[in-house]
C-alpha cells in the first residue's frame, strides 16, 4: 500500500462534520485553514485529538455490518499515533486487552497507532484479532484448533514462536506486529489479559466437560481506519460479544471449529438426514450454552435478539437526528433464526459513508455495499 | 396499469434468446421478421406456444429470490392464453390445483391466462396465492387466522362469500379474478382441489391436537410475468413448499400465526427473557413438525439444507451453460439458521434479468435486485 497525499475534499468534508455535530467548537473556517496549509506543506495532516475520537466514533457509526451501533458515542479511544516501534505497540495492545476487559465488563475501547503519512506508512498488526487461537495440521490432514488461524500460526512459529508442550485447540497465539520497512514485533498474551470463558449448558451436563472455551474480547486488529482522508492501518477496536458470532459461526462454521456433528451425535440426534433438523437443533444448544456460560462468568455478553431491538432502537435515533443510517441486511441479520428478528423484515439506506473502517491491504474508500 | 406498446428491443432479445439456447429452431430472421411485422400492425405479438413454455421457465430461471431454481426446465405450462373471463379464468385455477396437487407428488405447473394487450388489459387474479386462509378482527381487535388476507377476506364478504358457520383459523377464500372493465369473478375451492396437511410432531403429542395444518401446494398468483416485452398479470404458478416458508415465515411471523410464543409455554420453555433462546427453540420444533407431517402425508416438502445445497448444484450449471445467475442474498438464504447453509457463505451475480416475474401494480422491468 504505497502511502499518497491526503484527499483535501475528504479532508475538509470530515472537518466540517466534526464543526456541524459539535456547535461548541465555534466556526470551522479557522480550522480548515490549517487544515489546508498543513496539507499544502506536509501532504498530510494531524487531527487533533478532538477529531480523532469524534472520527473514530463515527467510523464506528457508519459501519454498515455492525449490529452493535447503538453505543457508538461510548467509545473510548486511546491515542498513541506517535508509536511506530512493532514492539511497543504489541505490548499497547496487550494493555488495550486489559482496559478493554474490566473483570468482565466489557468495555468498548480503541487504540490508535501511527497513521500512514507519504511515503512512511504506519505499522499493522497482522492477527484479525488480537486473540487468535492456533490452528495445527495433523498427520492425517486434519487440524487442531481453530482453521482459520493457520496462516496466522505458521507466520507465528517462523518468526519463532513456541507452541505450548501440548498442543491443545485453544491454544493463544501471539500478537505480530509489523512496519513496512521489514521490522517486526511479536508479543506473548500473558495470561492476565486474555480472560476466557469455559462452556457449559443449562442442562447439558457432558458440555462443560468438553473442554471447550472462547475468549472474552473481540478485538478486530487488521482493519483500516479512514478519517477526513487519513489512513490509520492500526486501530483496532472491540466492543463485546453476541453470543451468535462465537455459537454460530466461530464454534459451528465448517471451517472453523465444525462442532455440530460431534454435538448432535452427544445429543442423541438422528442425524441420518437433514430432515430431522438435528443441525438446527444442535446450534440452538450450543448457542445456549455460549450465552449460559458469559452470563455465569459475569462477562458482558448479547443475544441476537435484543441486539435487533436495540439496533433498530439505533436507526430510528439516527433517522430523527437527520442521518442515514448504512446498513448490509446481510450481516445485520442475525446468522440463526434470521426471521425471528425484527431487523430481518425491513430495507435499509445502503451507500457508504466516511469515516469507516477497511479491509487492510485496500486503498481508499469504497462506496458500495455489495 | 395502462396497457402500452410492446418494447420491440426486449421482444427481440427474447427471440434471440429463444433460438440461442434451442438450435434446433433454426435461424432467427423469419421469426425476428415476422415479429416486427405483427408489433407494427397490431402494436403486440403473440408468442408461439414454444416461446411461451420456454420464456414461462427462464423467467422462473431468472427469479434471483427463488432457492428452487434447480428445477427450472421441469416446468409444465398451461397455455390459456385465449380465456378473459372472470369465471373461466377461476376455474382454470382450480383445475391447475388439480394437475398441481398430483395427490400429493407435486408438479410445477403454470397456468397462464390473457395477456396485457394495448389498450386491453389482461385478468388479474386479486389472491396473492391460490389457496390463502381467511383473517377474520375480533370484537377485542384480535385476528382469527392468517392475518396477511385481512384485506382479501373483507374483499370476498363484500362480494358476497359466506365464511362457514363456524369460523375457524384455516378457513379457506375462494378465488377473486378481475378484469379491467370491472368484471368480477369469485369461485369457491372445492375440498377435494384443496390438500392440507394436518401438524403433529415427531416427539411432541399435544402438538397434533392444536388443530394446526397447512396447505400442500403454494400457487403464487398474483406476479406479472413478463417475456420478450409482453406481460401476463395472471400467470399462477406452483412448485413444492420448503419447510421453512411455512415453519418460519407462516405460522412464525408476528404478523402472520404469531405460534412461538404459545408454542413455547406449551413446551415449558422459560419464556421470560430472551437469553434462553426460546424462541430459536420452539422454532425448530415447529419447523421439525411441518417437514414430519408433510412427509408423513406423502406430500413433497424440501428442508432448507437440502435445497441450499441443490441451489449450488444450479448454480454451477449455470456458470458451465455460460450464463450468469441473479440471485437476491436476502431471500436465498432461509430464514432460520442461515449460517449453517451453504447459501450463506458467498455472494451472487446481482443483476436482474427478463423473462421475469413482477409485482402486479408495477410496469415495465425493474432493473435492480434491491
Ligand atoms: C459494543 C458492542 C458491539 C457489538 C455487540 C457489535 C456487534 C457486531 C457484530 C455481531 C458484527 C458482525 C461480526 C461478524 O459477523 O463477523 C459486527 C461487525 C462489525 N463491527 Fe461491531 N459490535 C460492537 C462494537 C463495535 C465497535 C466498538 C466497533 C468499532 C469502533 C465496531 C465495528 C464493527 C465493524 C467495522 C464490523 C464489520 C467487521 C468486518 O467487516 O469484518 N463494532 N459488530
Ligand atoms: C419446485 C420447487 C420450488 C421451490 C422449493 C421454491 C422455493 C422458493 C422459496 C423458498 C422462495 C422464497 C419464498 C418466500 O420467502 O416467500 C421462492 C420464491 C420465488 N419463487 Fe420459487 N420455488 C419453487 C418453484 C418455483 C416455480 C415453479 C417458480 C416460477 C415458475 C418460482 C418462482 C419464484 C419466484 C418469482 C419467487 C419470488 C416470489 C416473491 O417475490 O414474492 N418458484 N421459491
Amino acid at each position: 500500500v504505497p502511502a499518497t497525499e491526503v484527499d483535501i475534499a475528504e479532508a475538509e468534508e470530515f472537518i466540517r462534520l466534526h464543526h456541524e455535530e459539535n456547535h461548541d467548537l465555534g466556526p470551522v473556517e479557522d480550522r480548515l485553514a490549517e487544515v489546508h496549509a498543513e496539507i499544502a506543506a506536509t501532504g498530510t495532516y494531524r487531527h487533533t485529538t478532538t477529531e480523532l475520537t469524534f472520527g473514530a466514533r463515527v467510523a464506528w457509526r457508519n459501519s454498515a455490518r455492525c449490529i452493535g451501533r447503538l453505543y457508538w458515542r461510548s467509545l473510548k479511544v486511546r491515542d498513541l499515533r506517535d508509536l511506530h516501534d512493532p514492539k511497543e505497540v504489541a505490548d499497547e495492545c496487550v494493555e488495550h486487552l486489559r482496559i478493554a476487559t474490566n473483570a468482565g465488563k466489557i468495555r468498548p475501547v480503541m487504540t490508535v497507532f501511527a497513521p500512514d503519512e507519504p511515503g512512511h506508512p504506519g505499522p499493522r498488526v497482522r492477527n484479525e484479532q488480537l486473540i487468535r487461537y492456533a490452528a495445527y495440521r495433523g498427520p492425517d490432514g486434519g487440524v487442531l484448533g481453530d482453521r482459520r488461524n493457520l496462516e496466522l500460526t505458521d507466520l507465528a512459529i517462523t518468526r519463532g514462536w513456541q507452541p505450548p508442550r501440548t498442543r491443545g485447540p485453544f491454544d493463544v497465539l501471539p500478537v505480530l506486529v509489523e512496519t513496512s520497512d521489514g521490522e517486526s514485533g511479536m508479543v506473548d498474551l500473558p495470561p492476565d489479559a486474555v480472560l476466557e470463558v469455559p462452556l457449559s449448558h443449562p442442562e447439558l451436563p457432558w458440555l462443560a466437560k468438553l473442554g471447550l472455551r472462547w475468549h472474552a474480547v473481540p478485538v478486530i486488529s487488521n482493519m483500516r481506519m479512514r478519517i477526513g482522508g487519513i489512513d490509520y492501518p492500526a486501530a483496532p477496536f472491540n466492543g463485546w460479544y453476541m453470543g451468535t458470532e462465537i455459537g454460530a459461526r466461530n464454534l459451528a462454521d465448517n471451517d472453523r471449529y465444525d462442532l455440530l456433528p460431534y454435538l448432535g451425535k452427544r445429543m442423541g440426534l438422528d442425524t441420518s438426514c437433514e430432515q430431522t433438523l438435528w443441525r438446527d437443533r444442535a446450534l440452538v444448544e450450543l448457542n445456549r450454552a455460549v450465552l449460559h456460560s458469559f452470563a455465569e462468568a459475569g462477562v458482558t455478553i448479547t443475544d441476537h435478539h435484543t441486539e435487533s431491538q436495540r439496533f433498530l432502537t439505533h436507526v430510528q435515533k439516527e433517522e430523527a437526528a437527520g442521518r442515514k443510517c448504512p446498513t448490509d441486511w446481510t450481516w445485520i441479520v442475525p446468522p440463526m433464526s434470521g426471521s425471528l428478528t425484527p431487523v430481518f423484515h425491513r430495507y435499509y439506506d445502503k451507500e457508504e459513508q466516511v469515516p469507516n473502517f477497511f479491509p487492510n491491504g485496500t486503498t481508499g474508500v469504497c462506496p458500495v455495499i455489495h
